[in-house]
């Protein structure tokens, strides 16, 4: 993990990607051939002798660095030229842990985006900025976000409880990541249910929660569903973009105008101790540069294993200055629990997202405790506001 | 992993999902906490106390068995609605390993798919026995694969190498898996200037191998690139689904009309050793129900850290009867050498693809190499052909 977020590889001066590797090694001299490997799987994917020198010169991965972490761990920096990425997602894919996935051992834990990658992807349309003007009613604090669930129930039913949590002021009202198109709760009687409910409610308060519906869906029925958004007025949905296709999003942020709440189903399998890519480069820097708004990750003391450092990290990349690109809201969820959000309000900050599902769920009045975690963030929101001032 | 793949999780009398894990526990009541775990984590996601009991019965996983299987390890068997899933892929990833994925020691190690959901997905177009219509000088034998490369090379440069390897008799040429739409080789230019050269050779030859150029890009560029392979009278694609998104896969099986190789990039981080999902379940099962004719995985002995035992798995689920859904065939890549492809060939029998890349680059002559590989899988197909009659 990076203790810098801001660190040298985050903003190269030359225009190469430059991706950090954690290399499990018996021997020292395994690491140099690792790295030496990794540089010709990732790009030209032959052996050595069958590379002519200039591609070899142009194409084949630099080894930037080496460093000794202990005695069976090596740190290794390998730049990629921007080209062979051509700045598509899937080809990023590629070269970021495409075939290495493949191997054992081998963990990126930083990367350093070339300026031609980040102004070829379309970053948040909104950002922390773009939904605290949908939500003024938020301003200078944390948001709560809730969930509606569980599968099974109607969309009259789950219009039911969206109304509840609204009126109680949850400022963002999403899907369950789970509701899909199942016939007890169809997507568009669903969606046009649930954001009449919440409607309603923002009538009754004077402030209107941001509902978010679960956009999924077999690919070529998304412009039909993204269509029912826009008829019933939906500013905004969730995705799940490990399991609908990482460039997905990136479409969805460039042409959609829908605020994007990313999902993180599916994407556990990256999250290895020793192999896969760490959570701080997908959740805060992978996401928001593919478009999404605010970046849903598991939060420590909850349902999942996962360190508080490692949720710090996520929270300082998705609010970084990156060339331009506009920071994204961090959102805390996988059982973050009515009794500790003060605590967790505390120590991240106003710009973040809670997302209390269960167990606000399992609180006697919805809409009550909805409106007593609101104060809860309101009143860790004003000195923060006010040393912000 | 599996023994039988045909046994009793493969094929469900009723319409649910089956899905059997390895639990790494602990203590033995841990298993039963931990299925239970899952049982709700990957349907309602509320804790039981919110979850009325008639959503219970109907939604929540069943635990359809528990067995030991050592210290700390147990199998579990869950089994789900059909109708949670709706037969969309996004969800059935969900289902299948959504939010468990962020748990750990979680495997998943075997799947009895539900009819509905086998009826609702394509399968292969091809198969099997598609491919070997397109290429009947391939009778009885096993196929040889190769791939073009390296990233860098022009588009007259990889048509060269096309029009060596269609000339030595190679059945299936396909891109490299990193060429997408680099400037040194655009795809357009790329397809026109490899098709061509197979076709050329195969009119010298009498016996036209097949082009497999890499179908990747932004997601709102493929139906343009598809319009290029029709334009260009290419039969068919390598696709790469866990980058691309793998209901792009089942678009293309429903929609595209070609030949489909699916490529294992990006894969790799869902093979775990104590958590993910067995590579048997991924490429014998998931790609082929999504619509591969032909799915590349690591082999054994090669580049990859892979038992035979594994690869002998995938081999047999690819190829074994499933509720009608057409054979495909395993494609062995990753290492496969000139020298062992024999040895090779004469264990994984004549339904298979040997995908040799590296090695064959290695040889002084690429369409004599090209030529004696075939002869030595021409050689291992005679007894095999006999056997068949």
């Amino acid at each position: 993990m990076t203790e810098d977020p801001t660190g040298p590889a985050a903003q190269p001066d030359d225009d190469r990607l430059r991706i950090v590797y954690e290399l499990a090694c018996e021997r020292d001299e395994d690491a140099f051939a690792r790295a030496r490997e990794i540089a010709f799987e990732q790009t030209v994917e032959l052996p050595e002798a069958c590379v002519p020198a200039a591609l070899q010169r142009a194409v084949v991965a630099r080894l930037e660095g080496m460093e000794r972490l202990d005695k069976r761990q090596w740190r290794a920096t390998l730049s990629y030229a921007a080209e062979i990425v051509g700045g598509e997602v899937p080809q990023l894919l590629n070269v970021l842990f495409g075939n290495v996935s493949l191997l054992d051992g081998v963990r990126v834990v930083d990367v350093g985006w070339p300026r031609s990658l980040i102004a070829a992807l379309p970053g948040p349309a909104f950002g922390i900025e773009g939904i605290r003007r949908l939500l003024p009613q938020a301003d200078g604090r944390a948001l709560l976000c809730t969930a509606l669930k569980p599968i099974g129930l109607t969309s009259r039913e789950l219009g039911t409880l969206a109304g509840r949590f609204a009126r109680g002021g949850v400022d963002i009202i999403k899907d369950d990541h789970g509701l899909a198109n199942q016939g007890t709760a169809p997507f568009a009687e669903r969606v046009a249910r649930c954001q009449q409910e919440v409607r309603s409610a923002g009538e009754e308060t004077g402030a209107e929660s941001l509902y978010l519906p679960h956009l999924t869906g077999p690919l070529d029925e998304l412009p039909a569903r993204l269509d029912v958004l826009r008829r019933e007025g939906v500013r905004g949905a969730l995705v799940s973009p490990f399991v609908l296709g990482l460039d997905v999003l990136r479409c969805l942020a460039k042409t959609s105008g829908l605020v994007l709440l990313a999902h993180p189903t599916w994407s556990g399998t990256l999250f290895g101790r020793q192999h896969g890519i760490a959570q701080e480069v997908v959740f805060g820097d992978l996401l928001r540069l593919l478009g999404a708004d605010g970046v849903i990750y598991v939060n420590a003391g909850g349902r999942f294993p996962i360190e508080v450092e490692v949720c710090e990290a996520i929270n300082a990349r998705l609010r970084r200055p990156l060339d331009g690109v506009r920071p994204a809201f961090p959102v805390a969820g996988g059982g973050v629990k009515v009794e500790s959000l003060p605590r967790w309000a505390a120590r991240y900050g106003p710009d973040t997202i809670f997302l209390v599902g269960g167990s606000l769920y399992l609180q006697q009045n919805l809409e009550e405790a909805s409106r007593q975690l609101i104060q809860a963030l309101a009143w860790q929101g004003a000195p923060a506001r006010a040393g912000r001032g």
